[in-house]
């Protein structure tokens, strides 16, 4: 029997497919005992089946490329981590050895073991590390069941439809053919979210009743880009996806057609669009669309899932990589963007901070290790000879902090020199404008910089004193504030007085709905995610740009959100 | 024989005294086992130490108050909850009934335990966790080994010297008459010295070599405020200390004569002094101060510490005690400011959020509990009747949130209305200014408020995107950056543009030293402790009103801290 059901845009699309029902459901094992000869073997069952769930996180972390690839892969190193937990293994040897259980129940035993500490902590954070514990047993004990044919078990055509999702498997369920999900919790705002965007894998959250209704074998009809939802769709539903469907193809046939053509206004101004990068797939994407070069080269990766810190010459390759890679369109390189919130293994970040949000990271964590900073200077000055370098340093506060970078980099210079090496003729040096008092303070370094690149998903935090990935906040984070718009148009403006070019950097300028807020505003750098650099580009070829800065002043007296959303709706 | 060392100022003031040594060491316990006729003794035994270990904390906790009392409370808070784990005290008794050991051995086991699970986690949440089990552990076993007279053993007279100190134990030692306190390790941003600074008691830390130097009973003489620590002094150094002492006590009687004094200018401009209070005995020292009012009073200590929600007419009794307290003077009432950093009990707050300064807290978490929020509003609102109020709201970020609380109070005064019960004739309302957008957004709300009142704690905290909380990143927090002295001019100049008055209710307001720098920019309200209310009058009836305004073009021009302590310098 049809039947419509509503949810929330989690990720934008239409798909067409056989339901896949996971319910719920708790770890039920017997207890089962093995005699004295069968240890060895059922040891090492149990330690194939946790090597396999090693491979599985491996082949998972290394699947992700782009710009979820950092935050969705701490996820994956966390459960790495609890994986390889000295205790969990330690104490499955013992049970199986000593115990004498079957490694099933063995793994069920031990996870009720931990579970018990956690759950008499009584501490959020502790459940949510129960959470995580139960992940990863129910990979092991997937594994422990694993038939040779398992693996490759397509779900091709297929929609899952389950309770909640985590991230680290959305990327998994879509290579063996899910395409789209629909869950019954969750939130557009979550890591899973994010990364079904980044994915573009349709996903439509908080459906509830679905679990009731759905049965494996239905067919559905998702249409997350409006929220809706059909169980066995009638005639009438096919042929509103095909209808859709035909809509989309024209326009991303349309998009494709943009590949070549020139990034200009309707009324024929030049917008650059650089791109923000973290892999050599970016940059050969970034190249492929026509984009002006990179706009925002993360580093982290280079320091993120190892134990030791990456050497000047490592660093130096990677750089000369990305240099070579974009053939002669400028490089921004980041400094390292290390905090207490990322998965850092070579012990440079702190290991919890109250708030990592204003914690010691960005600049302050590189000024706080001047050697390793200079490392990485150098690596970048060298590279710097094989095509045209930008050095991008994020979470700058003030002056202090900008001299101390320019002094290290004139002693980075100077050594190279004096070592003989070659450098490139220029490297220009820019401050991510992302901390408030940057922003508000510009006057006070632009003697110090060539260039700024604001990075709004930070200062937007900042400025509404909101945590962007806080869920229950998610009404109050957004860059349509007034005084965030104000203070954008400041930072343009002074650009302009100053000659110093400005692009934005953050999510902001990845949305093809903000193109007329942000031109009218004027900006003219945008720096943004490959995956929507023909988005932008169409909205830019659809803009005038006189008529939009005439209506800015319109735009800066907005004294709320809803009145900016009006000033949208009429462009 | 002499020996002159070196600290760093954490609390300032000079002292003289015998040292009470304490060596830090790990609780070495020997196994002890009792028989079975012992166990119920030895069972009584233990929850005698129990009882008398929580009642300590009771204590401990009722003594504070003033403007550190949440803060310190906290930490208090937290160790009682340990204290009352089920899974230690448990497990104690299992230890002591079952095991048969005694109770001190059992304390050890159970501890180890606890630790070894700890430990394990390798994550330094977990391990600052350890750190206050050690500490619960450590009073039950001093409570288990105390004869009766040890409790009353007086310190009088002593300078305690140690490697660290807890903020929980300053205030006892202090009522058991330490004079001053020189820790080994240990930074002027601790709790500790924050604390010790409300306590006036001198706290010099990070004296280095001071344990291998001092012993019980050494003559010690510190003077804080100077960083400088001497053993056995000699003829000379008692005589500074005799002058120094002299000198303090001439500064003290000058301070004294101000109590009556109008807060004025030199060139005759009358400023306007508030106290942030929260007790009554906060109340009555403004009171007697001669304090214009009170500009900030706190409002989270009628829902900390308990497990259910105050009600109306409890909130309502301590509005109007406090109301009746100021005798006709303002009472500017904060509504409440819980986030997940507060130890609430009531449920109301989240358990924890990754960011908690950038959370769900303030204004955020009353209109996510309007009817919370409704039964304060009214209740300030019936104070009102007893003398002048104003409403002060945290965290307000624009105008939406704003908007709400207009609405809100509406509704609370016409429901008051219909019930026929008094409300007074006027209850201003205002935003706490703290968060930037709200700083950079006045012109937003300036239709919605009566007044406002910054809070450069937190404003100065997310301009500069620095934990004012972070040791580490004590150098970069501090309310003289360029940036946050421009953002304080405009917001000053706004409020008298718009007949709006202005006051700074942050830290910032609370130093004397900051007077100048604050008149040059335009304050006229400040709202301060009443601990340094005489400081500031000093502060602003020596300094030129004029001048200092006419040199504030000097100030706004400067580009870093250095530029800026300079200018102050000058004054």
């Amino acid at each position: 029997m049809r039947r419509q059901l509503r949810g929330v845009t989690a990720s934008r699309g239409l798909a067409l497919g056989r339901a896949r029902v996971l319910h719920p459901q708790a770890l039920v094992v017997e207890e089962t005992r093995i005699s004295a000869d069968q240890v060895e073997a059922e040891l090492a069952r149990l330690h194939a089946a946790l090597d396999a769930t090693r491979g599985e996180l491996r082949a998972l972390r290394d699947r992700l490329h782009g710009a979820l690839a950092q935050e969705v892969g701490e996820f994956i190193d966390l459960h790495a981590m609890i994986l390889d937990d000295p205790e969990l293994l330690q104490g499955l040897d013992d049970l199986v050895r000593t115990g004498r259980y079957g490694a099933d129940y063995a793994l069920k035993l031990q996870r009720d073991r931990l579970a018990a500490v956690f759950e008499g902590m009584d501490d959020d954070y502790f459940r949510s590390r129960l959470e995580d514990l139960d992940h990863v047993v129910g990979r092991i004990h997937a594994a422990l069941h694993r038939r040779g044919d398992d693996a490759v078990e397509g779900l091709a055509g297929e929609i899952l439809v389950c309770e909640t999702v985590a991230p680290a498997e959305l990327a998994a369920w879509q290579a063996r053919g899910v395409v789209a999900v629909a869950t019954t919790t969750g939130s557009p705002l979550s890591h899973s979210a994010i990364l079904a965007r980044s994915l573009h894998l349709p996903l439509l959250v908080n459906v509830s009743d679905l679990l009731a209704h759905a049965n494996d074998g239905d067919a559905l009809m998702i249409d997350a880009s409006h929220g809706e939802l059909v169980l066995e769709p009638g005639p009438g539903d096919l042929a509103h996806y095909h209808a859709r469907q035909a809509q989309i193809g024209r326009e991303r046939a349309q998009l494709a057609r943009l590949r070549r053509q020139p990034t200009r206004t309707k009324d024929g101004v030049d917008i650059r669009l650089y791109a923000n990068a973290e892999s050599r797939e970016d940059v050969a994407e970034a190249h492929a669309l026509g984009a002006d070069g990179v706009g925002l080269y993360r580093t982290e990766f280079l320091f993120l899932k190892r134990n030791e810190l990456p050497t000047e010459e490592e660093q130096f390759l990677a750089y000369r990589d990305l240099v070579l890679g974009l053939a002669g369109r400028v490089a921004t390189i980041r400094t390292l963007d290390l905090g207490a919130d990322k998965a850092d293994r070579t012990g440079l970040a702190l290991r919890s901070e109250p708030n990592p949000a204003l914690g010691l990271r960005g600049v302050r964590l590189s000024l706080a290790h001047p050697d390793l900073f200079l490392t990485q200077l150098r690596a970048i000055l060298r590279a710097s000879a094989y095509g045209p370098v930008r050095i991008l340093v994020p979470m700058v506060s003030g002056r202090e902090e900008m001299q101390q970078v320019c002094d290290l980099l004139d002693r980075a210079r100077t050594s190279l020199q004096d070592e003989g090496r070659q450098v490139g003729p220029v490297a220009e040096l820019g401050a991510m404008i992302e901390v408030p008092a940057a922003a508000l303070g510009l006057g006070d370094i632009v003697d110090l910089v060539d260039f700024v690149s604001v990075g709004t998903n930070d200062l937007v935090q900042y400025l509404l004193a909101t945590d962007r990935n806080h869920e229950a906040l998610a009404e109050l984070y957004s860059p349509r504030h007034p005084s965030v718009l104000r203070l954008l148009s400041e930072v343009f403006a002074f650009g302009r007085r100053n000659g110093i070019p400005v692009a934005v950097c953050g999510e902001m300028a990845s949305e093809a709905a903000n193109v007329p807020l942000l031109l009218a505003l004027g900006l003219r750098d945008f720096s943004l995610h490959p995956s929507t650099l023909l988005e932008v580009r169409k909205a830019v070829r659809e803009a005038d740009l006189g008529s939009l800065r005439r209506r800015a002043t319109t735009l800066l007296r907005c004294h709320d959100r809803a009145a900016i959303d009006r000033w949208l709706q009429r462009c």
